[in-house]
């Protein structure tokens, strides 16, 4: 357990609206020691996947030991399961739709239990907003070092997503799609860089929409601004990218999109 | 008083400009060990009211003893008095603009007094900026254990602006209007659940602008993804709403519009 | 050194992506007391000045010893170097690209320095993300204790833009430009309002684009809402502004407008 207790927030409830301040109010008041740090709350509403991978990509950079709050959540009131998910060294509260994929993926060896405890939440349990009356509570009792054995039993399996990497066919080609658009526009592809060095050596063609590229580069700055190209982005993903560009524009695709690479 | 002392922040600065920055830093010159959490910023420039409803939806979640700086300041620089205000076991510092009337309404034995005490403010005070110059390094002094009648006096009253509850006629027509509309486009009226029982068993004709809806739904998810239906919102108050829609949009109506609420 | 440490973030890689929370986590590994403050992360996308300016804003209400981690940072990955800055009381982990023009113009005694010292970056550093790897861990090991000479060698010269205040010519002509326009359509102008104390006495003339106005106002509430005027802003320089409205947008001007002041 972190000393002092560092919880992480992720959700879709944007940044006007008092949702966010609602659940810190109420893990301070349980956890008063706690460090708060916002992963993002400007994930499109009910966009689970979105921000599958924006927790994905967030929480290795956080110490092991970090709790983790995530609530997108188009399922609150319905039969769907809280879940306390221990993985890859790290807690994390959700519900139970595969926001938590990324983590579960990469650690075979982790657990899932039904969160059930309700003497942990906030009463009365609304049947809008559990991200207040369940989720921040009981974050906050794991994270002040409640075990998590009293928060419910492990489960057999919990919801995933299917964040499967592209697949390469016996001629070379592979067949991906893009997983996420940030806010510059680069697009973050399901390759990853170690999969595919010969893109460093400019030997390939990659497809996205009506649009092409045989550029790479190294970084941003070594492109012109008029260029598509290429780069493996700090994800680890090859990503399509334009210097100071905006590429999802330009290239007129969304995630979810198809790409094809082929290695020449 | 809290330790480690609690301030939260509301203001309608936006998170691009410094001015949010600009208060935080005086306050931790102040009182280094200050806990910040943000409440919002994104309230619309000068909207009062809807910074109103989100504060009194807000502070109840923090715990007891914690200071709330609350700048939506549309009177800066005139002659609009500084408040320090304790109610409901909280304490909040805010300009005299009604910004407060729900803590206030809900606690009759608040107390609300004029900050005079000009040896606490940042030198030389601004016209335009009180946020950092008066109520950052007030609130960081209260919150630093400074007892309020160091501040200034008690005030007979203060500005309190009209959040009274929809009114109910002898044949049971409610009169309300939409108190707020969040980022999920969800409708949050005037009318108390608690006060409207029939509500759950169908039994009713709601009417806002040219829509109407008979439909309720004990959670979003058990509605399908077209209906406009009334719920229990997680304010208490009735909202309505659509599953993973925006009620706002499809009925065309904003904070301020009059609802009618029938019970059959 | 403060204690417990304190680092401002402030970036252009906006609130939805995981980017800022990544520099966060990386921070908090390392220096897990920090104390975290964001001034901004809504800097448009590239945009050096805007973000100095508004560095330069902020940064002076933070008490001294604070470290603030800067990253608007289109060379990322080329040969820029990375910056630790010691000016005015203050420490600066920033790109080499002019980011830290007010610091260092304030502080004719500041000190930058090459930031050398790979041991201290997390390893691999990729091409893309040097706001992850390289400057978050910097700031963090430097807001722990590490003494400046460890990070690197003391460079002859930084970067630094052009933020010349406005010229007066012989007859009382200033010549200057916009600034920045906050959230408000505020004008900031580059014309300290120590310089032009006429002003408050009505005795001038405004031109910006195809606007011109001859009014001051003390504050905003003391102008009608249709006025376009002249105000001291916070930031000590002129600004022009509506009450309750957008000056900005009715004047059709934006940041790097020229604007002319006659003293009459």
């Amino acid at each position: 357990m972190l000393k002092p207790p560092l919880i992480t927030l992720l959700t879709d409830f944007g940044l006007a609206d008092h949702y966010v301040a609602a659940m810190k109010g109420v893990v301070l008041g349980i956890c008063p020691e706690a460090r708060l740090v916002d992963i993002s709350h400007e994930v499109r509403p009910f966009a689970v996947a979105e921000a599958a991978f924006t927790l994905g990509q967030a929480y290795p950079c956080f110490p092991a030991g970090t709790t983790h709050l995530v609530v997108v959540d188009p399922g609150v009131g319905s039969a769907r399961r809280p879940l306390l998910v221990e993985a890859d060294g790290h807690r994390f509260i959700a519900p139970d739709n595969g926001i938590l994929t990324w983590p579960m993926d990469r650690d075979p060896g982790h657990s899932a239990r039904e969160i059930t405890a309700a003497s942990f939440f906030r009463q009365p349990v609304s049947g809008t907003f559990h991200g207040r009356d369940i989720f921040a509570p009981v974050a906050a009792r794991l994270a002040s070092g409640i075990p998590v054995a009293e928060f419910g039993e492990i489960v057999g399996s919990a919801v995933r997503l299917d964040f499967a990497p592209a697949t390469r066919d016996e001629v070379g080609v592979w067949q991906g799609r893009i997983l996420y658009v940030d806010r510059f526009g680069n697009l973050v592809t399901n390759i990853r860089a170690s999969d595919a060095p010969q893109i460093a050596e400019k030997r390939f063609k990659m497809v996205f929409g009506t649009t092409e590229t045989s550029w790479y580069h190294p970084s941003y700055a070594s492109a012109n601004h008029e260029s598509i190209f290429v780069i493996e982005g700090s994800s680890g993903f090859l990503e399509v990218s334009i210097n100071q560009g905006d590429a999802a524009r330009v290239a007129g695709v969304a995630a979810g999109a198809a790409i094809t690479l082929r290695l020449t």
